[in-house]
């Protein structure tokens, strides 16, 4: 369906290579967030104190809003011809993002997301990088979410903070 | 904390074995749930055509539900005391559910769909007894995500039927 | 589709015949509650009067619920398998609830009603019986019915109080 | 109450035989629509396969279409000063609407909407005849009303027609 | 600017006249709504006691159905080329809808109110047969104006009724 | 029935002629609105032009919060023991909002709308003095109702204010 | 499909001659009020200047009227068993509701949409007097939208007018 | 207006001529929108059968977006200082989306809508591409827009393939 | 914290013995509010028959009104530097409004909350006049409450009227 | 009223014993929910601090949880055929929620929420047990109830435990 | 336009001089609105820390609010023929509220929003004052407003202990 | 905390410099914001007359979107990790938009409101270009807010055109 076509950019035929570049990026982003899914429904459950619950119920927010960009990027995966994987491929990597030895280590947990969102980032700002000129759409799509995953990142580089100036963290 | 309360049925220091085994069926429990999410979100995209559709729309309004369904079982785990699991205690199992060959090919994944219902309604059905005339608060829990199921299970079994009728599954 | 699974419970093959037990009572139920739709849209509007504007809200607001109840149990006739009947299989049976000679007779419209509650209760009080301890889910979907039939028939009974107490019924 | 006014239209005294004329045609419409519901949530239920699917979900949101419409009959007749009658006076005659041997026998459901949505449109095209400059009113309803039942006939039967040029009806 | 247009029904340049009869019979039309809305905001905050709550209720809800027949009455006042009268032009007729000597004396209300409704049926059953055949939008606009009013009439009448049967009216 | 309470200010039955004062005061105030309402929707509906329509939509919000003053004033008069008065005690006063000969002319109305504005605020300005210290409820409320009247003429005041510019008033 | 009924009016076979007719006069309204859209929507962007903000407002607001008329001309059709023409058959005929040279010029809309109301406004009552009798339906659905039509031609004639006065137009 | 501002990008005086590039490539993209209005009204209303079902719900829930596109390229001609052309201007060059012969002909639909949407991604590939560097805003509002035709077209490209698939295309 | 201050007022330091005063009367109210939510949830479920289900419904309403109370006073006595007191301090007073012997004796329900309400509005009355002058905010949100309970008592003595009447009270 | 049906469950003739057991069980229930309104208000309005804010918040929110349950267990206590105890029978139990010494000890008022949810928690649970087998109505709401109020005391242990692991409590 | 008038309060010509007192007034509560704002949108983003976040979203509500406040402070001033000030009268004032040199250092803030709220308890009390019999209606306002402030500065006081309490501030 | 990462684009280490020169741009934008929202609330209550009215009610939609805008400059300072300045740093600069001297004089606000929206466009115009490649998240934000001034600026542009042609202005 998609051949013959060389003045629609990015889903030209000629651009196939390029296009499975992205698609193989798209879907390990897809995982990042599907992983951070599974981890944040389960630190915004299992920290104790008054000070976590700030922490969880943010976490419990962020939930739907790692929902949907995993559900985008499965969107462009499928727009661009790509097939999107099924959860035999999926490997968990989150290893800092795992429930502490004690409940109340909330510093563990903010940590743990603050590496998340790094890896984020890292892996977004490429995608912008390799998108630049060839695939505009793409392009902009992961800049909305990396603007959302900075914002994310320095809320709980706030966080950390607190706990470094109370000698905790 | 949970200690010397003995008229607190399934939270009394007493019954710590049993429901140290609720906690375990709760766990497996909530990982079928976010699999299923993972599956629901993928086979929502990838499958083509008009009949398709039909089932998109399906699988992704039941992403949500099977999201709340993992919350559910993540909150008990943490009222009965026990510690819900991270992402790397997550081991892929419904191989049935991975994207077909062909994306055309609609009846693969309604049959995986009825794979992973059956594998919930039986682990459940099993919850369901273990937690009899000792946890009722459970039980009416799971009863209830048992009865979103077993009719989810029954709408795609209808659909299978019209398939095989066809002389196509 | 529903054979050679043991550990379902209710859904097993070797349960068919409780199965078919509970199906003919769910029928008899679901067109109970059909005839409870048509009744009430009867006597919702005849009443004449001040005191029967309070009955006739009462009822239309019913309307609705009964409806929900009758789609509840088709549901779950087609869940266990059976085939939900057609309208040529009515028969009315609600005589105390026909219209009476004058529409101002509303004792005759609140008897009317704690009958057809009084049978509702009895019939369902059976099946929740008849599914102790093999069909949890339709028990717990009974009971969330029984419940709303006897407050029902509570309200009236309290109507039908007053006009005994002024000597009118 | 409403004898002596001789200038209210169908209202009027002198109208009277007219107006009975009106109520019995009303009350005949009004178990049409009854009937209607009771098969609309049978059939709603009942089919099996991804193509009844999209005829389910059309019935189900007709259900309380159908119901309004019921209601807006016995308030006509209510207005008209005439009695609405109980469910002991209900008789079934939509043989064609029964639930059919095999449930994924879709076409059998399609042309029993059909032939209940014809004897519904000549029955209210009688009325708006009957009604025609003696009550603006009850015809006025019956034409909005009318409307609703060409529209719907009209899908069944853009239905019908693709399973005919499959050669399946 | 209305003249010259031949082809266009109730406002072509020749059927000045008869728009200038209709023009009246809207405003006396407007009028009589108004002096509604008066004495409904009047008669739904005198009456005293537990059933003339019921009654206030209905009146202080049809306060803004008045009020918007009014608002329709004039804006088809000014379609016809006819200006709005104002307050110096209103004369008071509602005699029957003053405030009663006994303010628990709610079979006046009842029988103003269907006095009012009964002067709203005939002066508009009035406009629908002027307009028959040469309006067909203000004919339309006034039937179901006209229903509201028999509606509300019959609801009144029904109050009437029960006050007659216990021999208070 | 309100006899008997000395400590009660306002409703104590020392009060009686106080209460009576006031009470005429509000049935005034009550036909200055229910006026005010009927030449609003007369003013909103007559007028022509682009700038004009911004006079017509404002006049138009206003005959809501106008009724509701209306609203308000009975609900006051019955719980000082008044009897709300009926349309037959209706005295049109209003003879600067009537309307105008030419329908453009739009400073016709604006000045028609300061003068009721005027009455208005004088009329409550005198409310306010006569309830000071002595019926703290109702000068609250009158207070507020006057503050919607001042932000209004003050609004019809700039309207004018452009006309004189012009040279138009 | 449609054969074979003789009690259905304007459905039935004998007249299909008059149904053709119909459906001709129902594709000349659904291009009509589909260039409408078209041109409503560039006189709602081009204008400048005060003034025509209201006017812009006014025709904004507009277009999803016009949008909904013409999808119910469209509806019309299909139920008449006629077929909905595609953009080819679309000649534009508003030569007056072309972009004026100079865009403070809003006189130049102001006519322009008069011309097309008044237009339309002679099309829908032609179409009002062929369905007299035949087809109540379609005539129902046409007086409505000539109300909606000729309430919009008054309004702008007022806006018309208030140039004139000023010597502009 | 528009002269003497050198530092403001596309609006300065120095970029006038690529500024009516831009504005003929937006007027054509303005009329290649209204024409794919018409004709998803057209095609959402003609087509019979379950499956087109869900082919003229996915068209008509277009129509809006489709105007809304338009809407926004008209405001853009108009930021830009350029006119919006009428309906004088139209010229209808979807041959490919007329109604097809037989109206349950669905893949002749399908195929329009993807000839539609692949000139519509061409044409604003070049918008993109023309803009890129000298006039971000404008470029950022058409990749946005882009982006919802490419997911558009994709959708039909996978219904295509089924019926392909069933070698029925 | 609330010290030196001496321009602000009822907070200045010099004001505190006046404030405890206030902060007396406030608790009191505080608890007048909490023991009337409790006699309206025991009041609104115990009666039975038609009239009382006006009663009841009215009383059902206030819930909400009262605890809202209860919730501005407490809010109000941590404003002024007070603590609100818990449980242990309230003792019930108010004897005339438990359940009577006859649960269809609705007028001993009446007179209980007239009862009721009049000694709130004699205590609010004196907060009123002790704050005048001294704390105008207190004052001011004493008389919006005070408002709400003459409104609310002068209903009930019109209820009350009713029964007296029929000399059943 | 309650006589003479034997095939009712709970509400037969013969197991009138039990049901007043049960009725005893549910007033106790009933006052304990609304003492624990009263000092939820009370407590969620002394307490200061920033971390005093998410646990006044927390209380806030149950207060109207806690109204509801109130208000379940005594709509269960009618339809049980008991009366619902007015304030004069309410005696104040917990001791340990009244308000501490200094405003800023939040750990006083979370060990106060834990006794308060402990105590309903084993009272809940003892009338799971006795309604086990003789009335599944109340046991079914019970449970949920249960439910809510484990929960929350979860909640406020993993509070208490941050200021433990802080060494302040 | 205001003169001449007599009778109408403050808006009468004789009280000019107390007139231009208060409008003088407003304006300065008008720019400490305003400066409020800009400080509450600064200290909402900067600060970090997981307590921090709690002020920060008090804080962030609290935009609003005050917004409000200056808008009706605006209203108020042009009501009572003054004219609002612009931006070149602003003079910064609130040196406290600035950023603190440490954003963790939430103590700063603390105190900096419990001056402001001082600053205008006391700037309002004495508008209070000097309406006092002479302006009810600013009064009424300005009252309201100050409740407002003073709730919120209690809010704040009681965060300041906290910090107190553990020897931090 | 922001060290030491290399490949996040604008938050790496070695971005620092040009980080800093954005947050300096990101400042004057946010004051600019800041005291359009002044100067808006002050010209959305001062102008007088009919046509002053529209640009009123522009304006005090704009006060919310320009709030907002200002909002999301202070986040993105946050972002990256600048410091939010306070209302000491503010220096009002729009003397344009002061108050004029004649409060009907409504072309000095519309003048004034372009010179706003035209340094804005100015200043957003160099952050686009400044941004360009180095900070996509940036320049994607004020792309989007420099669209909302360009419209913004268009249309008090064609207010302007209109006083011109008439010689106003």
């Amino acid at each position: 369906m998609e051949t013959g076509r060389s003045s629609e950019g990015i889903l030209s035929e000629e651009m196939k290579q390029k296009r499975d570049e992205i698609i193989e990026l798209l879907k390990t982003a897809y995982f990042m967030e599907l992983e951070t899914v599974i981890n944040y429904v389960t630190n915004s459950t299992n920290p104790d104190g008054v000070r976590a619950q700030e922490i969880k119920e943010s976490l419990e927010e962020d939930i739907q809003e790692e929902l949907s960009h995993a559900q985008q990027f499965a969107s462009r995966i499928k727009e661009l011809y790509g097939v999107v994987p099924g959860s035999m491929d999926f490997e968990a990597e989150q290893g800092y993002l795992q429930p502490p030895q004690e409940q109340v280590d909330v510093v563990h947990v903010i940590k743990g997301v603050i590496e998340a969102e790094t890896g984020a980032i890292e892996h977004y700002t490429r995608i912008v990088e390799e998108t630049e000129g060839v695939d505009p759409v793409t392009q902009d799509m992961v800049i909305a979410i990396l603007h959302d995953e900075q914002g994310h990142r320095r809320l709980f580089e706030g966080f950390l903070r607190e706990y470094q100036a109370e000698g905790k963290a």
